[in-house]
């Protein structure tokens, strides 16, 4: 409900047109549809710019073929991250217009095209191959959120010049996102080469006192280069939605 | 030394202007100054954006003014950050054209001045009283660094009505700064009004289990809200070169 | 064993009627069952107002068997929480008056129905959809113990309006047991909006940095509203109890 | 704003006595006054049951007089907690009326009586007289809030005869309040021997492994005994203002 | 090798019985024996007062059967801890004398029997019904090791007349063994019943916050009690050791 | 109260002459103090086998003073721990019969002497230099508490040979009792030289990921030795305490 | 590309054998095998000494073959660490070369002799039979890797004689690696006895607050030796790669 | 004591030389020297190849001058770490032959000379400017060790062409020591560049989520470069003393 939306309800409480229980019981009743376990928000395409994404983790397969199914049904672009094999099957069982990327767990209907408002290139950087369901992650619900993609993969800082030698891209990207493990290094390397915003994405890739992607985090958040913000561990999501954000500053204010 | 002074070093070679081995020793000179303890990086600027911001944190006085004269005889805009009084004390006698805001303890000393390139405005919201000092530190930043700043400030989620009162301001901002300590949950309050980048600063302010800024950290990582991206704890400085990176990528990829 | 069976028991040493020695046997004699490896504690309902619940994590289901008919043997009510679906099906095959719930894996006996001294209303509130099964512990719970109880699932704070449109409901129910996971932050939202005791329950749900719960833990604990307490990760069970607690406190000091 | 203020608001407006762009104007002007750094909620009142409470640390001397002034003009009661000698030095400069307790760092203003809705004791028990700061501060917290208060110190369970030989207090009261540090055990003692609300509160009290109160809240949180609920390590203040929930909650659903 | 087998040795050389290489040979040949992976050592029940245990956990079941028979040949006492029932049959294919304990995971052959050097009763404490492999994992460490071993076993400080019931128990014991998960305060409470040495072990029961039993363990290393010592989580074996030392410290210094 | 006195006032309950109503009183009129801010237990001496020691931090040195001298006006010996110098002087102002340790910080006023119940000698053992305080304050309390003590100071495992040319005393002893920061690993050696209780101590001596001493705490607790207990990062008192208890496990069950 | 290549190319350049497009193509081009989800670093081992070992954790079985294979093509010497059996059976069938050691999951294939240029001999010592996967995989990645190996394994702290007695061999090696799981002791006291080189690996074998090889990392992180260094938690490999640079260091500056 | 010493020593024992008591107090008399609070080890030159270092942290300036003065009085070279002025003041005034270095807080007296054994050069790395003390800790050591010291500072990652432009100094050296805060990243890259060993120093440089160097460590610890080993934080004399010994190691097996 926008700004426009409760002016016209208040003038059409004014004029009349509208009794004052009616508005009162409008201005309670807030767009989302209440599966009695879940609150499906099909506004937040108006307010945040995208749809509402699926969380696969933590939800049966029922709760997430219930949701899913019921968002495709306003036609639009459904994201679900996190998601088993076995969920995955059932989702494309109850809606065959769903495709499944197994490496990074997610399942993606192509509905109403989201305007590829993002006029640059978010680049998606990754340090090493056991980065790459992350990084995919991040590259697909990039694409998906209608924003050009391209991939740079396996340039972790121990063998410097495989990231020297792509300098270029770099630089032509309006955003980078960073996926790195291990030590997480990676961000404060390409923080300082260019000068457009760096997502950095932890991965938990790494054993020991990686922890899990800690290590890697705090590098990330601890960086000496400027311009590198961060997400969660293992994040691909949002640093993509995040990115197109940043992407998508660009048109207007 | 950009792709284009290559160009025209290699063109110096092949011309014969340039013997090999002063080309050589061009490629290894680097353009910074070494001051023994320090490399003053002077191209900073070409190539991140903006001039080289001093920490003061861990520097001694003397170091202090030593960097930040060396790279105000530039003429350009410099910032030195975590800079205790009687440091700032130290580099105001050396150069008085550094003005120092106490709250922030930072110094600023307005040079050259940068291209106001970004066009939209960067909001700093802050949850509380406390968190002042890390709210100014952004909002100084980001208006060194060329960005029109507003500030919203004491609008934390304890009393909702504050934030949505204001609604309007968080719309028309192309960046929002949010900085938060104890449980951190202003990011994803925000992130679920706004549209835009939402980039999260959590500070020490709290006690107990807030154990330094580490809560609202985790609180801001964990967000349910998407578009929101996090920095180091009490980072005002880092979430406006990032904020500011992400404003001006509206002119062109 | 209550202030008055002391009082009858030392008059009956002074008649006589009880010699000293039956008399410290008494003092010793608890009132608890001894199993072996599991003390019955028969009297917790005159101490703590609810028959001992049997926590079926760490115990074999011959334990639980053995615990569980134990207590039902009194007529009592009697709760299991944390059932793993195989101990359940020996538990239902040793009292098929057990009823089983497997989101929150929870056995439910429904005996001697407890009195339903709470006077309002407990209202469990979570934060999304994969924090049901603590929910739904913590409801259970609540009913077991004579609560009348209302459920409103799924409204996280990323978007407010969906909790916002239900604010009479926060405000009509006596206690409100907040469940949430990822940065907790909606308890903080919770006790900003109303003025009842607010019983938040970190959930482990999330990832990377959620760390099993403990970033929703920490939101909670270091919240800026007030009235809000916290139970361990998961604990939905605690949660209810000490709502219910609370909700009877309201007959007489 | 309440639900009634609401109904009139859309009353005036369809009456014609409200313009449209007023009443767009009334919704959003909340009821707060803007200091710049702070927004006062002079209406915390009627929503939460008690006025702003101050939190002291990381305010400046002259924020904490600026915001405490300012809500004392109101005529209410005041409370600001975590105040250091020398900001209390200059809020009694400011106005007398208030009154400085050192040991919890509190300073009081007694202005419109809160009514003593609470019709239970709130009962304050410690475990050390390490612990008195943080006990002090919860039970001048209770009374502030019109609650009666009663206090029992230095009963750890190190010594369980001096709390077993009070056992008709702890009965008596509506709340219990226990606050305890190093081992944190007292509350799951306290929660076994009554069936009332139990509010802990971890003290940063111990050395070594305490970890400034980390071990008491893990054991607080990990209680065995139900109705144990768990607040802040050191938050006094917030244990007083959740059990005057709980005590309030007596009266009217 | 004891002082008495140097002088014996050293004479022999000085009587010219024993070469000066020879000499040299026995000093540094030590009363182990080499399997390649594992060096067993035959003396250690000279050294420490009982043989070697065989720690299962990390070793393959190989190299278990490899090092226990070894152990065995010499007739004495065998114990292997954290075995698993694979394991476990391998073991007892090799060696029928190995009795398992399914619930400690532990196995047991009953050699020459080790001199009941304790005079006084080791008493093992445990608070809930989960933490009765650990506690059977002490219970039969200390009887192999030749003390007299007593039980008491869900006695947990929320009802806390299970424990108070048995206080004559408490005090007729040498050493105290406590073993308890969750808050671990049950060692506090013994402590301060009793004036014999109180060995603490934390167990792993537990969930959300108990972090594996970290929670136990900081209450236990905290514990305001005096006389408390703690050993490693689920070191059921570790405190029956060091139990089993302290009771035999009766006989002589 | 002993089994002892509750038979006498069952009895006189019995003959009559003592009435009811003075029974219950006493039967709750436990034997302790009432301060106010602290409960002195006169008895623990009888329970505990020594009298209360009173634990400096956190306390006034009006606190202290008053419990002190409290205690000493039994005559018992009386012992103040973890006492700045400034409240030393308070305290020997009060009383000059306490003498004060500056390095372990420790006040004892000789009273009435312990009966020097141990037998056996403790043996206070200790890494480095930086470890004295905490050493001292074992050995100081050890010897208060009726024990012969002995010290061997500097013998840390990275110049073995030191060590290990001692090691008659350390079979010598009853107990030991050894003091360890840094890596901790003293304890380990220790306790696979010799076949008496091993008490560890770790300290805050070192730095960096010593993280205050839970480095050496951690290396005790996973000791790969057995008969190694551990207690509290510098808890020095409660080594002492303890191994006080193993020493008078001597004499009688 | 080394400095001998850089000015031949830039010679090149002069002479006008190469354009300067080409020259820049070739600066960019650096020599490595774009496989698309990797990138092959063929000439490191004329950087680092060694061919790229794979890393097989966080790899699928499919990216495993693919790259090991096109490392084997090159005739080197490749090896593949923490390699699952299905994904070295995979690997077999792929390349029959390579031989499969499954204890420390490590896959080998020998191809063009690393030039033994270790004069020395590597000497990797274990505290426990458990520590057995982490020894064994340094001691074969030190062998492919040119280096004379030693073994020495089970000789932890507990029996110090074990140790002891391999004193010549400890005092022989060049470099010392030494692989710990508990209290990770055992690397202070050889660091005390040799004047090599001492890698420290600590193992994540223990249980408890072993935390997964924290407790021996910090313990070997604050040793009181001085020469010892670390690596990560079960890093064999590294601590191989380490100590091959050592005891390569030997020949030229 | 030496493996010849103990063969002459036997051999006196055979010739009748020494009597068999001697022999046995000379093999428990160790090397070293007892001044009650230390144990001052003269012949750790011998073992270690090095006097023993004192490291002031932790120590009284009275028991640092007995030590240090004791070791000079041996003529050799003697490093003392961790020295606050007032110590070194003090020490100073007993030995004036100590200089002191107030950044890295250390004293130095140049003795017997060091033989200069090290071939190769020793290479100091640090990251920024605020590393300088623990980078200058590190050189010092190195060259009072006996060896060429090279120093490269503030080549942080953040400006990789300041590295980068030294690589052939990097080259030349035998060992490099790399010094850094905050991320810690600059090992990682360094040791992609070289084939010498690295021995990455964390430093506590940095804020926030640094948590004190922690940051830096786990990044180091997790080096995707091989040949990188870790001290402790701001370990800057371990890394001289290890690297010391990787640099003698050239000589002779």
């Amino acid at each position: 409900m926008t700004r426009d939306d409760l002016e016209a309800l208040l003038a059409a409480v004014r004029a009349g047109d509208l009794p004052v229980e009616s508005a009162l019981e409008r201005l309670r009743g807030m767009p989302y549809e209440d599966l009695g376990f879940a609150r499906i928000d099909h506004h937040r395409g108006l307010r945040n710019g995208f749809p509402e994404v699926v969380l696969g983790e933590g939800k049966t397969p029922e709760q997430i073929v219930a949701i899913a199914t019921r968002l495709a049904a306003q036609g639009s672009t459904v994201l679900v991250t996190r998601l088993v094999p076995t969920a995955a099957m059932a989702l494309q069982a109850a809606d065959p217009a769903f495709e499944y990327h197994p490496l990074p767990r997610l399942a993606l209907r192509r509905g109403t095209p989201v305007a590829a408002r993002g006029r640059g290139t978010i680049l998606v950087v990754s340090a090493g191959t056991a980065d790459l369901p992350v990084a995919e992650e991040a590259a697909l619900t990039a694409e998906a959120m209608g924003n050009p993609v391209e991939r740079l993969y396996d340039v972790g800082v121990a063998g410097l010049h495989r990231l020297l030698g792509e300098r270029d891209r770099l630089w032509r990207a309006a955003v980078v996102i960073v996926v790195a493990g291990m030590e997480g290094a990676l961000p404060s390397v390409v923080g300082g080469l260019v000068d457009r915003p760096v997502v950095a994405v932890p991965t938990s890739v790494g054993y020991g006192t990686s922890f899990g992607g800690l290590a890697a985090l705090l590098g990330m958040l601890n960086t000496c280069a400027s311009g590198v913000v961060v997400v969660n561990i293992d994040n691909g999501f949002g640093a993509a939605a995040a990115a197109s954000r940043m992407n998508r500053a660009k048109e207007e204010p």
